[in-house]
C-alpha cells in the first residue's frame, strides 16, 4: 500500500494541532521552551527542553525561566538587530566549540532572519541552528513544467547521494532557503542558476508566483542531526512554465540529475515516498491548482487544503525588510 | 481610503480565531449552542443562544441542554438521514408558521446536506435555515476570464437590485450553492447555464478545478435577515478560461449584466467594497494564483493565505455521498 496524499501531508505538517486534541497539545507544548526577545510579546519559536539544557545561555543576556518555560534574549530596549544577532552568534559559537549538537556539524554559513509580529526584523542566526530555536524559516520552491499535447510534465531532480539532508530523494525543480536580506524572487533567480543552471531571463519570462505553503515540521531521521527539532516553514511557490527546448541541468554537486516526469510517474513516486516531504507538499499544491487533484477524486481534499496553508502560531512575513 | 486586501478577507472570515485571543474566543462561544445529532460526536454548527430560545424544539426529538449549551437531534441509533431530515423539517415548519425569523421569509426550496466527521451524510435541511444552525455550506465559484495580449480580464456580473441578498453588488462570473446530492462539477455546469447562459461544453472545455476557499462568516445586514447568524463555508473554485468570442449573458433575473473588467478595474472595485464579501475572497485567491498579488507587493500575504484556507472546526467534505 502506497502513501495517500494526506499521509504525505502528515509527514511534513506533523506538529500537533490544538483543536484536534487540546489536552494533548497543551501537554506536548510542555516539552518545549518558548523563544522570545525582550520588547517583543510574540513567541518566535519552540526549543525542546533537552536542547535548552544543553546550551550554555550566558546569564547576562539570556533569561531562562523554567517555570514559564521561556528562553528570552535580554537586551536593552533600543537594541539593534545586529546586537541581538551578535549575542545569538556568541552563544552558538560556544555550542559549536563543545560539539553539543550533530545538527551544527552541517554549518552552512548562511543567515536566516527572524521577524516580529509587525514584520520588524529582530535578528538573524546561522541557518543550521534555526531548528534548535524552532524559528520560522522561509524558502522558495519552483515547479518547472512543460505543458503540451502530452499534458503536463514536470522537471524532477534527484538529490545527490552525498547530500547531508534527504540524500537520494526526489526534489522540486528549484528550491532553496531565503537568506537574510533576500526577496523571494531574488532567491528564485539565484537558486534556479545554482541548482538547475536556468538563467535569469528564463525565470523572469516563465515564473509566476502562485501562493505559498506553510507547515509545521518536526524533524525526523531523514533530515539528519537530532530528531524532534522543529521547523515551522513558509515556502513561496512559483510555477515555471518552460519551453520543451529548455533543460535544467545540475550545476553543483547537490543534484544527481534532472528528468522530465509525467503526472502518473510523479503520483507513483509520491505514493512510494520518494520525494523529500516538503517537496511532496509543493507538488500536491501544484496538482490542486492545475486540476489534477480535485474535490471529486481526492477524498481528503478539505483536510489537505487546510494543512497546506497552516496558520502558524509565530509571526510570519513575506516582505523581508532586513 | 479604500479597503486593503486583508480588510476584505476580514469582512468575510470574521468569526474569531481561538489562537488570537483564547479568552475572548471562549467567552464568545458561550453565546452559542452547539448543534449535534445523536451518535455523532462532532459539533455540526453553532446556533446563537437567542435563536435557540426562539425555536420550539419538541422534547421527543430534541435535547436542549442549557448547561452544556448543546442542541441535539435525538433519534434511534439506526436512524436514517431521511428520518433526521424529516424531524428537522417539522421543527422548521413550525418556526415558519410562527414567522419567527426574517431569514426564513427567503425560503429557497433547496436542500443543503450536513456531513459527519467520516464524510457520512447525516441529514439535509432547507437552505435558508442553514444559517440558523450554523452548518457548513458548500458552493462553487467560477472565475471566467480571457487572457490575451491585453493581459487577464475577468467577466464580472452585477447582482440584480431586487435580489434578497447583497442587491446590486458585484459577483463572481458563476457562483452557486451545492444542493444535496450534487457534485461540485455538476453544480458548476448547472449554475453556468442558469446564471451566465454558458453551455455545458464551454464549461467542460475551459474549466479547471483550482482549489477551494474556506471561511467562517458572521452574517451582517447586507446578507438580509437576522444579523449574527453563522455561515462557515467551503467554496470550490474553478478557473474558466474563455475565448474572447464567448460572452456570458444573464439568463434569469438574478443578474443585471456582465462586463469584462481588467485587473486594475477589479482592484479598484474591491477596494471600494463593491464586491459581495465571499466573491472578494475568490478574486483574491485568483489574483494570488495568477501572480497578480505576490509576496512582494502584498504586505499581508501570509495572513491572507492562511485565512483563505481556514481550518473549520466542523466536519467538512468534498465527496458528496448523499
Amino acid at each position: 500500500m502506497g502513501k495517500s496524499t494526506l499521509d504525505l501531508i502528515k509527514e511534513c505538517d506533523n506538529f500537533p494541532y490544538y483543536d484536534e486534541d487540546p489536552a494533548y497539545y497543551k501537554a506536548h507544548l510542555k516539552t518545549y521552551h518558548a523563544f522570545k526577545v525582550t520588547g517583543c510579546d510574540a513567541i518566535l519559536g519552540y526549543i525542546p527542553n533537552d536542547v535548552v539544557e544543553n546550551i550554555r545561555f550566558p546569564k547576562d543576556c539570556w533569561d531562562v525561566d523554567s517555570t514559564a518555560q521561556t528562553v528570552t534574549l535580554v537586551t536593552a530596549p533600543d537594541a539593534t538587530p545586529a546586537q541581538r544577532s551578535e549575542l545569538v552568534a556568541q552563544t552558538l559559537a560556544d555550542v559549536v566549540k563543545r560539539d553539543t549538537f550533530k545538527i551544527l556539524r552541517g554549518w552552512r554559513n548562511e543567515m536566516y532572519a527572524v521577524y516580529g509580529p509587525k514584520g520588524e526584523f529582530l535578528l538573524e542566526m546561522e541557518r543550521s541552528a534555526s531548528p534548535l530555536f524552532g524559528i520560522v524559516t522561509y524558502g522558495v520552491h519552483m515547479t518547472g513544467y512543460v505543458e503540451d499535447e502530452q499534458g503536463i510534465r514536470i522537471w524532477v531532480p534527484r538529490r545527490s547521494k552525498t547530500k547531508q539532508t534527504y540524500p537520494s530523494m526526489l526534489d522540486n525543480t528549484v528550491a532553496g532557503g531565503i537568506s537574510t536580506g533576500e526577496k523571494p524572487s531574488e532567491c528564485a533567480i539565484r537558486e534556479a542558476m545554482e541548482e538547475a543552471s536556468l538563467p535569469e531571463d528564463v525565470v523572469k519570462k516563465g515564473a509566476t508566483p502562485v501562493g505559498c505553503v506553510t507547515y509545521f515540521y518536526v524533524r525526523d531521521q531523514r533530515a539528519g542531526g537530532e530528531t524532534g527539532l522543529l521547523q515551522p516553514e513558509v515556502e513561496f511557490l512559483y510555477d515555471l512554465k518552460l519551453d520543451a527546448s529548455i533543460e535544467p541541468k545540475p550545476c553543483d554537486t547537490e543534484v544527481e540529475d534532472f528528468r522530465l516526469w509525467n503526472v502518473d510517474e510523479i503520483k507513483q513516486a509520491l505514493s512510494n515516498g520518494e520525494f523529500k516531504p516538503n517537496c511532496a507538499m509543493v507538488l500536491i499544491d501544484f496538482f490542486i491548482r492545475h486540476g489534477i487533484l480535485t474535490p471529486e477524486n481526492e477524498p481528503d481534499y478539505m483536510k489537505i487544503m487546510a494543512r497546506l496553508h497552516r496558520r502558524l502560531e509565530f509571526p510570519t512575513v513575506s516582505h523581508f525588510t532586513a
